[in-house]
């Protein structure tokens, strides 16, 4: 269904606020240099990120002012030349990674958990808490292009809005999300002057996250309230959002879990796909063609992260508390935990580099990433960062969903 | 096995000249920019790359002193500053992309048909027909790591130096190539101090090109001297090379084949793989599961390239002459034919931007390259170049194979 309201209309709704967050020099000291090897990573507790190389496994800069980084998230522009940082403070923030300066920060909402670029790269979406909804803004101006409030109706008949969660992008310019309190998938298509939202309801109870597979074709989120997930198959919107993988959940037992998994580090290995269980201490494994369970893979503690190494060979796990001081390796093949490595305490996140020959994995209170060779298992590098978290590479650019 | 001389003693061999090949400015101009949207359009009859702007669909810069470009391909360093030009007069140059200067230039061979770039990012390896070999060079230094002359005992006892086809990297700090001549694929391990050399020997006739799957598991190599196909699967390498596909060719009627197909533009989507006919008007769909033929879709002419979107949603198609004025796209889940576009004379080559909103397409009679909205099918731009060829965008320096 097309928004009631024209898209020109929406233009000026919502607060907007373009400034600079941290004293810009006059000219700011530019690195020539290419962006296909350079990486950030958040600095939770000090809302700060770092600036890496992964050629030279090295520090370029540290930089703060992005307000408050607990679980943000970073998003790439097109050419690789600026991050967008996601902060939970409603924070929207431009770094130019050559100048190693933000460059755009505004407070377009109360509390964010994510966002996503368009593949035109011409425009950036913002998932909020609070107020519930979706922003859209211009990359290049930073300037508020429509705001799509998550309205919905409960089932007194009141209206309200529901917080935005699993926000991703996806082929035809659009960008897809879910309403954790409504049990809605929405899209939003911005191929024209004329966005359209698309609303999936009655998807199941209280989406939590989502992930997209890399092809852009299933958008899948998990759901907090009820066991299995909710699949929608963005070739054939035309049949709806189905529920697969019953089973996967709490299940009836109400296990205790420590976090729940995240869903954006889904590793597809083939039509292998290889998930975190909730509140076991499993990696479960589904066929990709009809979406069944195959195969439970015993793990070290609750997964939270599962990553394929972009070879598909290796899955790469980490754990909730108080097993968080491990990371595991699967061989795909075989299913079996070849590897047990410790890079340090709490380890949050980990990043393949592009190809895959190392992967950076930070460990927050320890205060420092590890860069392993993937191959042999030999740490590369150690390097210093307060209470890390997400590490993202740029590569990310130029790949669906990421 | 081992190569018989260790890595050190192989530094002086093979002759080196490193040299500018175009006057260099003292200062050149330097852009400070992004290179995630940066690509290059080769010039085949001037020696001479386009730089283009992917983002503004715009060219930046011509370039000229690449020697002869007949079939020339490129690659991009990992940190998608500098491009490598393998050209058919056994010159590889290095171009700095934000320079738009030649910065490296070494004739390294007698005539070169590609080469790639090592996973951890060190090393360019260039296959040569003449004399035939692979030379490996540091990419900083341009110098000379290893040469590998491609030596194979002949049927009658003496030796001689097949011409080198399909170099490929794969994980682990692989390449992987084919010789001609003599039937055998080979691998080349740069992941230590002393490089090591496999041969896989009688793996068909007449390797003349070849491929690897983008998570760099299957080479697989087109056999010009027989029908069929050699198969490697570097997660086995002790299986050996086996055959598939083994109606795969020109078959009993010798017909008449205008252009043997490239392979590497085989397009991979789910579990089916899309790849031309030999002298059929055909593009052939096998399962990759089993690698057994599936489908044959009827199509315009004879196929050249045939590439996936990078969704996998649709497969575009090139011809050979006669009919190289047109491209068609085939829709990858019903297998029709969904669209007949004219971009002009002399079709050659085309490039997905990474998220696949756009193609771009070089028409070399009609000296221009067109970019067509892959959604809509919309012309949205067109620009000039002097008999244009291949095309490459930056992003290729993050994936495996490419």
């Amino acid at each position: 269904m097309p928004l009631t309201r024209p898209f020109k209309s929406l233009l000026a709704a919502g607060a907007l606020s373009l400034l600079a967050a941290s004293p810009v020099l006059a000219e700011p000291a530019v690195e020539i240099r290419g962006t296909g090897d350079l990486g950030m990573v958040i600095e939770r507790a000090t809302g700060s990120v770092v600036l890496v190389d992964t050629t030279h496994k090295r520090v370029l800069k540290n930089i703060e002012g992005f307000g408050d980084l607990s679980h943000a998230s970073v998003k790439f522009t097109r050419d690789a030349r600026h991050a967008f940082v996601f902060g939970r403070d409603g924070g929207l923030t431009r770094l130019d990674l050559l100048t190693g300066e933000i460059d755009g920060r505004i407070i377009q909402g109360g509390n964010s958990i994510g966002g996503a670029i368009s593949q035109d790269g011409r425009f950036v979406a913002v998932g909020n808490y609070e107020p519930g909804g979706v922003k859209v803004f211009d990359v290049e101006t930073m300037e508020l292009v429509i705001d799509v409030p998550a309205s919905y109706e409960k089932a007194d008949g009141t209206t309200d809005q529901a917080k935005v969660v699993g926000v991703v992008d996806a082929p035809g310019n659009l960008f897809v999300f879910s309403l954790f309190e409504a049990g809605e998938i929405w899209t939003l298509d911005m191929s024209s002057e004329e966005p359209e939202l698309t609303k999936y309801r009655d998807i199941g109870s209280m989406p939590y996250d989502a992930l997209i597979t890399a092809n852009g074709r299933y958008y899948i989120a998990g759901l907090f309230g009820e066991d299995g997930m909710a699949l929608l198959d963005l070739w054939h919107p035309e049949e709806g959002v189905r529920r697969i993988l019953p089973d996967y959940g709490r299940g009836e037992e109400r296990l205790p879990v420590y976090k729940m998994p995240h869903l954006e580090g889904w590793a597809m290995a083939g039509s292998q796909a290889f998930f975190p269980a909730v509140g076991r201490n499993e990696v479960l494994v589904a066929d990709t063609q009809d979406w069944s369970l195959t195969h439970r893979i015993e793990v070290h503690g609750q997964p939270i992260f599962v990553m394929s190494r972009p070879d598909e060979r290796q899955v790469w796990v980490t754990f909730a508390h108080p097993d968080n001081d491990r990371v595991q390796v699967i061989d795909t093949r075989t299913h079996e935990v070849i590897k047990t490595l410790s890079p340090g305490e709490s380890i949050l996140h980990k990043e393949f580099t592009p190809r895959g020959e190392h992967i950076w994995i930070s460990a927050r209170d320890s205060g420092h990433v590890v860069v392993y060779d993937t191959r042999t298992f030999e740490e590369l590098a150690r390097l210093p960062a307060q209470s890390p978290s997400g590490i993202f590479f740029t590569h990310r650019a130029h790949r669906i969903g990421l």
